[in-house]
């Protein structure tokens, strides 16, 4: 592992201020298109689009960077259409920072059929050591990825943020199979960096390396520092939050950001749920994402100030009060939670559209309120309000 | 029938011009809640939403009413819960006009299941001359409706205009049916009017009268002379495009509108396509609702200065243009074909709500063309050519 990876022109990471009383850290990113402030949430565009919510609104909610998937942007419509239409930032009027990740993820997921799928058991990839092959969920053809076709995808589809292409071992994994998830995930990094700097260095993405090694320390340990010789502009911590325990997965990430540099952004792909973040935050990450905000809005579920709220209770029914009194989002200054609740008992669009507003603006909020309580000296005591909320098991979604 | 339809404070209609070419009329219709510009088309909120688009949205597209259908708030969530959340306008935060069906269309509709409809053949409705008794849809309850509970559950919704209960036959229906239909009709809006006079005048809502008739020009003429007889503040024209030709529709239409009072607003119900619209005002209609925009919009057909277009044409893959070039909603001025055409091939919420928002703007567009055709005396220049567009067969819907 030799080659080192482009630090593309535009791209840049200021960190501002570190938390004397934890580990959290002010910082500012900086993209071709824009710039972020961290900590950060990135709402996911899945397939170019936050379901839901226009760009507009989206942007309306304090969001400064989305993120895209590359696997289902690669099965529909497909790099070559999305490049030439300008990208994903520019084709879904975005038009600000984005970040792709590889599609490792999903195509991993492939092999993990969930509990009561109807999916036939034949096994939907093959992993080798240069890559995966698997069969398409959308039209069966084959399709093959590679690290090098992975960082190809990302830079077709235009993202201001690339991820290596990694392998995420499942949860729980035997430690040979974990160890072997490692050594090609160092290696595809190794590649990925490698490819890009020869496609598109300086005018390209900012590639982000990935650690796994499960909730194993030491084999986490020596990933980041593995990686740390490719010298990436920012670092990824992947395969968390996969299903172990929230206690489990804060004390790892202690020592999984202990072992990342300081001067790069640190991203928990992702997490979470507020505690997850906050908790997070604490321990020095800088930029998360997740499907929770929107996903648990369209199935009725609001996140607030006091904790969730499930709109589908009965006792909502006549409740005339906001979503969260202090939230100052299109959902909570026009429409009452009973209002709210009918949306969703008889199946209209707007429910999910207003629940995900509110959600997004509630995480964006939440960012906010722990950069300015960092700037202000005040964060444990910030995170431990938000934690008093959401540590209450009765308010986990 | 001697008693008269009360004439709340608040409401009015002003003629502004009538054509000299056609008999279409400019016009303005004032309720308590706001003014509306006629030849005016109303979006229709069936569950106290507009599907898929929030309020500020249906706003911008510059409709200035909007129709809710008594009968599915009838059933979901009940009148007395809207009229305890402040009425349906301010419930769902439209807070402008609203006018409200009488559920009569829906409630005839039971007894008509769709080819194909696995539902039982078991009668869902009885009608007899004092009203209906059906079954839920929701939950099989038996619910009574009669002219009098339809007044009341449409008062409980808070409309500034409500709709006389009707009977509304089938087409084509045997010539007795029809009669007793029409007799039936008028002696449910007499009870219409008088009960809306004992519980709320002069404060309440403006009730229309509804000439039925099908396709019976003298039926529809003693319908709509007799229904004149109760001095109603406005018209409606329903059991039109039911199923029958355009040209049978528009033929029809002049000879119902003529036998209406000028001084009176004039309101098609359920309808239509462009064409059909164009037609009816030229023929004096001041009113429309139709569910064209916002369902053909969830189905991928935008309506546009040049025609249809289907966006699940592959033709529309990679094109780079807005769904119309002179359209300036949000979904024209910041997507492209292209993009929404994958937003459906991918199902995502947004298409559906980009294309609900432009066909939208489009019907209000037409609406406001045609109001300032009017205005300018050349209202026939202007209908034409609309017409030509959407007189062609391969442009309907």
């Amino acid at each position: 592992m030799t080659a080192r990876c482009p630090h593309p022109d535009g791209f840049g990471f200021q960190l501002l201020l570190t938390d004397t009383a934890s580990r959290a850290r002010l910082g500012r990113l900086t993209t071709r298109r824009g710039v972020i402030d961290t900590p950060a949430f990135m709402p996911v565009g899945t397939r170019a689009a936050v379901k839901g919510l226009l760009p507009s609104q989206v942007r309306a909610t304090g969001a400064q960077i989305i993120l895209a998937n590359t696997f289902h942007l690669l099965l529909r419509p497909g790099p070559d259409l999305v490049r030439q239409m300008g990208g994903v930032s520019r084709w879904m009027n975005w038009n600000g920072p984005l970040l792709t990740d590889s599609g490792g993820y999903q195509v991993f997921s492939l092999g993990n059929p969930r509990a009561g799928s109807t999916e036939p058991s034949a096994p939907l990839r093959r992993i080798d050591d240069d890559g995966v092959t698997f069969r398409s969920p959308v039209d069966g053809a084959s399709i093959r990825m590679t690290p090098q076709s992975a960082v190809d995808v990302q830079v077709a589809l235009g993202a201001d943020i690339i991820m290596a292409f990694d392998e995420c071992p499942p949860h729980p994994c035997p430690s040979d199979d974990l160890r072997r998830a490692v050594d090609r995930t160092l290696d595809w990094a190794a590649r990925c960096a490698g490819h890009l700097s020869q496609i598109c260095s300086p005018a390209g993405p900012a590639l982000f390396g990935i650690t796994q090694g499960g909730l194993d320390r030491e084999l986490r340990r020596r990933c980041a520092q593995e990686l740390q010789r490719l010298d990436f502009p920012g670092y990824a911590i992947g395969g968390l939050s996969v299903g172990e325990p929230h206690e489990e997965m804060v004390e790892l990430l202690q020592d999984a950001v202990r072992d990342l540099p300081a001067d790069r952004p640190r991203y928990l792909m992702g997490v979470g749920m507020p505690a997850d973040i906050v908790e997070a935050v604490r321990h020095g990450v800088d930029m998360f994402d997740c499907v929770l905000p929107t996903r648990n809005g369209r199935n009725a579920f609001a996140f607030t100030r006091t904790g969730g709220i499930r709109l589908r209770n009965g006792r909502y029914r006549d409740d005339e009060g906001p979503l969260d009194e202090r939230c100052a989002c299109e959902a909570c200054r026009g429409f009452s939670r009973s209002y709210l609740r009918h949306l969703f008992m008889t199946d209209e669009m707007s429910g999910p559209i207003l629940v995900s507003l509110h959600n997004l603006t509630y995480y964006q909020d939440l960012m906010r309120g722990l950069r300015e309580a960092l700037a202000a000296g005040r964060f444990e005591e910030a995170a431990a309000a938000v934690l008093a909320v959401w540590k209450n098991e009765s308010n986990r979604a």
